[in-house]
């Protein structure tokens, strides 16, 4: 085919380290429409803006081939805009990160990494999250490149099943050092919360966030497993969130 | 067992009439702990607070038995806050609504009122998330009390397996004309976007996200379909989004 159409996103915002490597690569592999947060948007879920309006802009990084616009919404929002409004044909791809950070296990429900694929594979375009276990602004994201050259091309051969996307994470390790690729299943595995209590300067308290995660599935089908015995983990993923193994014992409940 | 511990919550803000209604049945049957957004959350998705620190505060709405907080986060930040930090034991349940308006099919995965039962269920508690089809303010909920309060019964005696939380979704309807309760799959649907396009005072483009609501899956095994007909839908939900039946495909890629 011609060169293939590519969307690029993120929920770091449009100038983070680990985006400007996923369109360098991108821009190998085909023409390229960034469309990317203004600001950090992390753990933004699938959220979408309803309360408020939206605005986007045309956005100058470097000299490269591709074209950018900073969008003021969240990742989801920026897919839905770029099909909607700013593109005039459907990409042949999309593609998000690469995450500062993990995304596997319960982190994908979280990430707005992922919202941008999963927004992408409900728009009927194969999409793939991309995410290197190293939160550092400045991750070596090198080893990622090669990783994300390789699933890019394999995805844009063989395309995707319809409403499936792909979670990818890859290990912290140099390029000899990551051992292979392993198709996986999202781990069970969940975050405990432990907030950190402050007090503001007029004495009022306040919150932050944290927590320990807690792996409670050691079986080596997980991304979990992969990620830490050294390979790039690839979670195939859907948003049909039905539990139907759940559906015949509520019918006998007898509502 | 004692009165059980009620956690409530949702995403339309401590003072919606839904979240009213739903905390008047919930004392009905229990000890009643709100928790919820100290302003609309809706579209928030899964999303969680990480940039930003968290706040809340004691909130006097009625002089009912229950105990309420309002809180700056969003509804999963609510759950999280209350079963890391306010509440002295895990809840019996927990509710979320009832939302103003739908989250059958595809709106689930945007749900905020949805994320406060998916955390609830990634707690071990069990979750159930109500939603009216009605998105005026001024909804009438007096049918949507008694549908709640016979299916946090059902729960209360039955329990839910780990992992899972329901998705409740109410037709516009009154109490007799609703014909029953009918539990369902998330219909294969999605929004088309169509951006309502706008300029400022000062000239700037700005964007509202809109779209027109499109299902593609009309089998009576839907939410879509039960809801059409006249039925309360209850879809059961999970967290893990590993797409199973794409595994095996993936792995003969030979990456």
């Amino acid at each position: 085919m011609d060169r293939p159409l590519i969307l690029v996103s993120n929920d770091d915002g449009i100038s983070a380290t680990g985006i400007r490597a996923l369109i360098d690569v991108a821009c190998e592999l085909g023409d390229v429409v960034v469309v990317a947060p203004d600001s950090p948007k992390s753990g933004m879920g699938h959220a979408i803006t309803l309360n408020s309006n939206l605005r986007f802009d045309q956005f100058y990084f470097d000299d490269g081939p591709q074209i950018e616009y900073k969008c003021s919404g969240t990742p989801a929002d920026c897919v839905k805009l770029a099909v909607g409004s700013i593109l005039n044909r459907k990409p042949d791809l999309c593609v998000s990160g690469i995450n500062h950070g993990s995304n596997s296990s319960i982190n994908v429900i979280y990430s707005g990494t992922m919202s941008a694929a999963i927004e992408g594979a409900l728009k009927g375009i194969p999409s793939i999250g991309f995410s290197l276990l190293d939160y550092s602004l400045d991750a070596d994201f090198s080893a990622s490149k090669r990783i994300v050259k390789t699933i890019i091309n394999k995805v844009l051969k063989n395309g995707l099943p319809k409403g499936r996307c792909l979670n990818v994470n890859i290990p912290k390790l140099s390029y000899s050092e990551i051992k292979g690729f392993k198709i996986c299943r999202q781990a069970e595995a969940n975050w405990v919360e432990d907030f950190d209590i402050r007090k503001d300067p007029s004495g009022r308290t306040y919150y932050w966030l944290t927590g320990s995660f807690q792996n409670f599935d050691k079986s080596n089908g997980t991304d979990e497993w992969a990620l830490a015995n050294g390979y790039v983990s690839i979670v195939p993923v859907q948003y049909d969130i039905t539990a139907y193994d759940c559906i015949s014992e509520l019918k006998s409940w007898d509502l």
